[in-house]
């Protein structure tokens, strides 16, 4: 009888317990298999925190948010932080540890969930004579591998929902409402939630803009009878000044130009630029957070299906991936390889210029 | 100056407010091109019911279900419905007024907005000279020409939300909730839904299932501990008896075997084959309103944007379409030539069996 | 060190869970008490199934659907099914069993939360020498002791969501839209949400109507150029002609003159008397399922946390109540004695009719 | 035929257009008056922007958040801004004008719908001859004459369901989550969603914490193996060190000692106390926009039909209000002396301390 493990790593991501519970189920009833879940992803493997998991375990979680099983972004068994007697932090290599409890608990497999970081260490654990196999997670949808990951489209909902709200307020108002989504280095979210909520300027890291753009933009709607204007800004999106805009209670980073946020940032030059009132909103990690949207669902079950499939077959260093309407198994470590990011000709960005929305530009 | 027409016809559908925004927003910005709507789907064609749209007719109806223009299944105008000084209706043919409406306003094309049998009227009027471009809408997304349509996900969304919430009330008490969900010819909504919140049988007209198979699957559920079933009808579900269930309410039926839809009777055998105690939600037309979730947004405003090009550019006959993850034209007389039902061995289905759902095969 | 136990009782009611961690939080942390769950309502305590609570066991449940303790509507003590070898049910005096095991556990005082059928129980054990304290619950709120029950703007809140969503369908087609929701005896739900929702005729077991005043409401609206109506039906309003409908899956019931539910059937007359379409829309148990909406939260909390204080203050005989913004203890064997029904005099019905709903009377 | 105006003043509330729907339903259908629709507050009574309101301006609008009639918080006719044509702005004493206004479209009297600004204006204008009928409405529920407000129940179950959100991506992480709310003086919407959503810290102006308070309590669930925090902060929260912190965007307050808004600054002061990583959110407006939920409809449809009635019976210089479960009317000039503040004996405070939760206290 098989054993396989799994575990999920990085950031939260909504949909991460169905694809828990779609391996489980698949493993268990079509191969007989055994699942053992490993806690608080790969910090877990290295401290042996690892259980077998259940029907009961898995039963009820596909509209759960968050991991059953939790998740770090600490756990890199090659960089390990182990705090002594008193109290320093030292950074050990701890990878023979971790391959000990991959042994010690039979493991023929295991699969992990997570983004390029938790990728690139399973391929690592892959050297030392494990076997892997991924189930890809970004909430940004940035993986050029796979047209899409779950997760992304609950964070596109909550954020549009939360555009939809403020299209109430500042059209009882004279306003121009900012809102902040996630994106640091591609601007999927703000893009897609921009253009579901109607936002009049989205702006985004692969689109460079300018605050006469911005301005030109608001004044333009402003004299044009439009009561507000709504920006949908991603947190990486560049300043025209260059530089960047750190969040204010990011207290390690005191070289930063600008305490507070790009979004408070954005609000404060349109108000310095245009006169016109504006109100900023930071959503934070509400996107990762809460019941994933049901495509979501469907998404990461055909994703934890295919890792299940693949893991009881022992076709190892296959990862998931979506393909116009197929979910298909892509090496690993191509799929690693590339970002994927908004470019310019994005048939969506045409579709969001077309119903008028401005990126900033000249 | 261009004079472009748009209509919404058939059933309604979350998202038709974005296709109109987006067809009135493009054709005015980009080609200075005007727009006018007709009211009510063809019965407003045949009426002469039809207003010129502005920019602030479509602001802030992105998130709005429904669609501003009204809509009717009843407007074919060559069986058009007259009713006479003594209250009698005369089926007429009214495609010549339709048509004079049509040059009375000058429109040098018109994009309609519908099903299958938009479609075909659509078709017959380009027959007598009209140009048409189409934009394709089914709640049920059981088109070929396209992998979705805008409407599905957010029925499939309101269906998932109702399943996770008998969850609980089930969970609390020993008992097997039945939902009814739309789909008369294909199980989509039914299938995804039952998919994302995790039924435990899913019914379709596509797969004929046997009393034996579900009773089967629900008392193994009992045996094994478990409190509560939750079986996912779609209204197309054929009885493995023959025959059909109809609504109580549909007066007209006096044939059909059994009042109050197949939901009900499906939890009436249940109770009598089982024991158990059985509860039945009906969904009906909820499935169809409301505001479209932001995939259906999005989704609507490309497939609207292309229409709009399409009619700018004199590129009539054809239809806005998702290959993959690409919006593109199909010629409309291809795309109502096939139904997009599911199969046994679709992809879905095998996840769904994979995930231990029972499709109430013996 | 006392020992108090918990048990839910009768039908599902969202914040449920949120009573149960209240009083285990408030005896535990202030008290250093005990809790002791005990599963299934009555069933459970005849069967001896119970357990101790601890921290971890209500932690993260106060959004939680359902009650994790189970209910039970079938677990009377003095009419307790005992099925035999033969699979025969017979009803037995299991009271005895009840209290043997209540004393085996050692509980100083029961905690309650149930309905009038759970209270007339516990007022029974109380008389066999069992402390009592209680909990109200209906999600109908229709018990005179207190001014609100929770779970009940949960209710409200899903049927007028549901309302919502067929506002937007019914104004795009022209259609009568009938919506069935709980109340069998009391219409505080259809009369809430049709007022919220913006029903226009709202049909309650208290207010008697007639088929005049409802088809008269729904041309009126026809003449004066509305496109719809909505129709809110309470599962239990009174048919003019007398008798009842029932669900068409409640087999038992062969005596009732019509299947398919009130819903359905209202529909199927205003289609004969006014020719207009209709659409029925069944909620069922969705409005005792799913997260219960804030205010629900709260005012759990508040019982369950004056429940805990009681108990643990050996005030037995008590039971939490609502007057005005206080919550306070009312002697259980009052709070049971009366019903709160709608009467034509409410506030709300004469708001109801002073923003133009109709009651169908004549 | 009288004639009754309706305005809208300071910030927007969700309910505001069931207020405006009641008392145009209310004061036509039972009385045959006009309702004539003052835009952007008592601004649009100095510029005499008003217009009559008819059944189908309020239709379909019960759901629908913000104002339809605009609002505007710089409309004070004794300090009137007017812009120049050097685009300088003197304030002006516009009173006359409004008045005029007043005189000129022949009210009888004028509904305003608002705060203690709006009233106040309004006592004004009562004295210049006016008569004048008031809805309260302040999302903050701190006005002392009524029991609730309208809009309050939507902030606190925006702000609920934000922390539902947080909860789950908090359990999957050992980390701080800050979440900040309106509230500048009164705490009830942190202390409501604090109590809903199972916040472990609630901060609010009227309770001062202290830094060793909140930091106990976080390493304290620490050590009791809980991964995790919330902390609930209203935006009036009280420094132990005193001063205030200011948001990033009011470029106004260069005084302040620093930006970024209490909920940062707590998000700081957490990590560099406790060394846990912490993340914040800000609702900001998000509380403010958006349907209000069936509560609210329902208490602003009764507070509509209220001043309705109270208009059209000539009974001015009264406003309406919730005491119990009774709506009354209250005289205006007595309704904004009191504000309403949380104390540390209000029964909230003592029901959340006994589910566990700290308010930062040592």
């Amino acid at each position: 009888m098989q054993r396989i493990g799994v575990l999920t790593g990085g950031g939260d991501c909504p949909g991460l317990n169905c694809v828990i519970r779609a391996i489980t189920k698949t493993v268990m009833t079509e191969y007989g298999a055994t699942v053992v879940g490993v806690e608080d992803g790969f910090e877990g493997l290295v401290d042996g925190r690892m259980r077998e998991l259940g029907n009961s375990d898995v039963s009820g979680i596909i509209s759960l948010g968050g991991t059953i099983l939790g998740t770090s972004n600490k756990g890199d068994p090659w960089h390990f932080p182990v705090t002594g007697a008193d109290q320093s932090v030292t950074i050990t290599d701890a990878s023979a540890q971790a391959m000990a409890h991959y042994r010690q608990w039979e493991l023929d497999c295991l699969v992990a969930v997570g983004g390029d970081g938790t990728m690139n260490i399973a391929g690592k654990l892959a050297g030392l004579g494990a076997n892997l196999v991924g189930v890809p997670k970004t909430i940004d949808n940035d993986l050029a591998a796979t047209d899409l990951t779950f997760g992304h489209e609950t964070a596109v909902a909550v954020a549009t929902e939360a555009i939809d709200r403020l299209h109430t307020t500042a059209s009882s108002h004279h306003r121009v409402m900012v809102i902040e989504v996630m994106g640091r280095y591609a601007g999927w979210i703000a893009l897609r939630a921009g253009l579901g909520g109607g936002a009049d300027i989205i702006l985004i890291p692969e689109i460079p803009f300018t605050w006469e753009g911005v301005f030109r933009k608001v004044l333009s709607r402003s004299r044009h009878g439009k009561r507000f204007s709504i920006v949908c800004v991603a947190e990486g999106a560049k300043l025209p000044e260059g530089g960047e805009v750190v969040k204010a209670y990011d207290s390690k980073r005191t070289d930063a130009k600008q305490l507070g946020g790009v979004g408070a940032f954005v609000a404060q030059r349109i108000t310095e630029g245009t006169g016109l009132e504006t109100r900023v909103t930071v959503l934070g990690h509400l996107l990762r957070g809460g019941s994933p949207v049901p495509s979501d669902r469907v998404l990461a079950t055909r994703f934890g299906v295919l890792a299940g499939h693949l893991a009881a077959q022992r076709r190892y260093g296959l990862m998931a991936a979506l393909h116009g309407s197929r979910v298909e198994p892509v090496p690993i470590k191509d799929a690693i390889a590339g970002l994927k990011l908004v470019t310019r000709d994005d048939e969506l960005v045409q579709v969001a210029k077309s119903v008028g929305t401005s990126f900033g530009e000249v």
